[in-house]
């Protein structure tokens, strides 16, 4: 029940941009939302960087994913288009697209493999010589061996990003209850949507794990814009990183990706990260390091989320497991899901992303089986 | 006046170290003494690394500095035991030695340059082969070229060593005043000692000016101590670097020497450090990284500091200007200016450290050139 009476439609657990997506599309739709959490976007959004990146994120052997990226990228321009609509606030959407680049012939060589990939998708991966990379960003290091451009792969500040859909969905009618849930079975409501991130696994027996990533900020010094416009992913002597510029001067650059649970930050994770960005980006050595930190992914057993009703609950729809992907996903999962409650009847994107699809997940709820 | 309306007979300004310490001593030998400071330890040794070297810092053309940097750590004995007996605090007094060593052929050369330099001034510096090295400190990467002993270059931590003096001064009858001094006519005192670091330049027109210094904190992962005993100092590929474990797992991993009066902490730096480090205790990868911080020593002209009175100034004794060398020098500041303050005739010692050494010091107190 709300605190005025009424009968709740849907409980959303976990107020990262997921659940608030979620929450907002189907309050604008008219149903009484309440949503859950004790710390909104505390989670892996927190620490996101933010890229809508589905060209240069298709890699081998994620067909199934890399097409439901492609599907939320192409819904990212209008969802910005109403959320700064509904909202009036500014999040950092960006359009300038993503340079992918290679630091040594061993780098290109491994890059061109997968470009070679995303072509055979038919994606947009335009090559460029080393005159070309620098003709678009000058900062780029002088010996980088190649790249391409992905110009459709563009980026969002998921800081920004949180707080616009929590007041996109708090004016739209949801409303947000600061309060852990430990139990499904503490929530009355007609439908539950469970948007918690890690914390699925202990609510849902989902095999949803956290992968721990480590990412640093940077800030240009004297307050001006960053010496580069593009996002900047690349191969740096074995290395990949990405850097994602901002306009306030922010730099994000990340990210690790460790079988581990702990969010401890650590020297030589931060040294492979310093070392690639400022490789490929030599400026970045002047800049102040104004942020080190590690987060923790929903991570699944085949990397793609988990998109509708556990097994054997169909009022118990998983909207979680988004891995490295939840802001880029954020609009396709919020958009399915709430047309998921509305209509009771799946999209078909959704089939690949079923709760059923690992053996051993329990048709009913379980105990977390990775804690 | 003191809070009790007594004369006081002598103001430190600056609750640092050397400030701590000079009213340590005075306060013990009966005067009434007052510190002023409104951050106490919140300079230059609020970020030292706290190594007492005053062998691996013998460097060429600094043989004066070398002089008192000796005397000083052959003081520090004493003033341990002195200071444990007065306080019953532990403040991290470590007597393992230094290891000095190169990484590569060319670190080495490098390296032997000033050992040889070193060994020619009498100080004991043992040269060790590679085995040599690795039998004192198994974690000491397979791959450096060479190495020595410093037996007698020792460690402290400054975190805990500031807060023991402070214990020291106050229980010997110093009263500290949490208030800053703007200039020294606000002080009423027979003597005023200015132990400010920095802050000494605008107080004195002192030649003294920030010298930036970046250092990292790391931790031994799981709460033990560090893979290795001895401070090491090296060269890493052209990179100085010196490497501190302390007792409770704490690895302090420094510096940058720049002439800059910014405090911010840059993505080069860091890579620097962590590179370097890395490169000489392979283990220190898997180490978190804890703090990151900048901060800014009190150098002078010749590197050396101002020890005595300022010129036309009787009443107003220097002891300022320490740089990299504070926490080293805390001892033989203390003593030699504690016996200038009762005695007025200046130790030899004090000779070439006199505040009329630099052209151009102005013989009265005079706006700071440096601002």
């Amino acid at each position: 029940m709300t605190g005025d009476g009424t009968a709740v439609d849907v409980a959303v657990v976990g107020a990262g941009p997921i659940g608030l997506a979620i929450a907002w599309r189907l309050a604008a739709r008219g149903l009484r939302v309440v949503v859950h959490d004790p710390t909104p976007g505390s989670g892996a959004s927190a620490v996101a960087a933010g890229m809508l990146s589905p060209v240069a994120e298709a890699y081998f052997g994620e067909r199934q994913l890399t097409g439901l990226l492609l599907a939320s990228a192409a819904r990212w321009p209008a969802f910005a288009a109403e959320l700064t609509e509904a909202t009036g606030v500014e999040f950092g959407y960006r359009t300038e697209g993503t340079l992918m680049v290679g630091l040594t012939g061993d780098d290109l060589a491994e890059a061109r493999r997968l470009w070679a990939y995303q072509q055979g998708l038919g994606l947009p991966v335009t090559p460029l010589l080393p005159s070309g990379l620098r003709d678009r960003e000058p900062a780029l290091a002088p010996r980088l061996r190649g790249g391409a451009l992905a110009p459709t792969d563009h980026q969002v500040d998921p800081r920004l990003l949180v707080p616009a859909l929590r007041t996109a969905a708090q004016r739209a009618g949801a409303v947000l209850v600061p309060r852990p849930v430990r139990r499904l079975s503490d929530l009355d409501a007609r439908v539950i949507v469970v948007a918690a991130g890690c914390g699925a696994a202990a609510l849902t027996g989902l095999p949803v794990r956290p992968v721990k990533g480590q990412i640093l900020r940077l800030r240009a010094p004297g307050g001006v814009a960053p010496c580069f416009r593009h996002v900047v992913r690349g191969y740096a002597d074995g290395e990949q990183v990405y850097v994602v510029p901002r306009a306030d001067g922010e730099v994000v650059l990340g990210a690790t990706v460790e079988e581990r649970t702990d969010t401890t930050v650590t020297a030589g994770a931060v040294l492979r990260l310093l070392r690639a960005g400022v490789d490929l980006l030599p400026e970045l050595a002047e800049y102040d390091l104004v942020e080190a930190v590690a987060g923790l992914r929903p991570g699944t057993p085949d990397n793609a989320p988990v998109l509708g009703p556990l097994p054997g609950r169909p009022d118990v729809l998983a909207a979680t497991g988004h891995h490295r992907h939840g802001i880029v996903l954020t609009p396709v999962t919020a958009d399915l899901i709430a047309d998921l409650v509305l209509t009771g009847v799946p999209d078909p994107l959704l089939a690949p992303f079923r709760a059923d699809r690992f053996p051993g997940t329990a048709r009913t709820i379980q105990e977390d089986p990775w804690s």
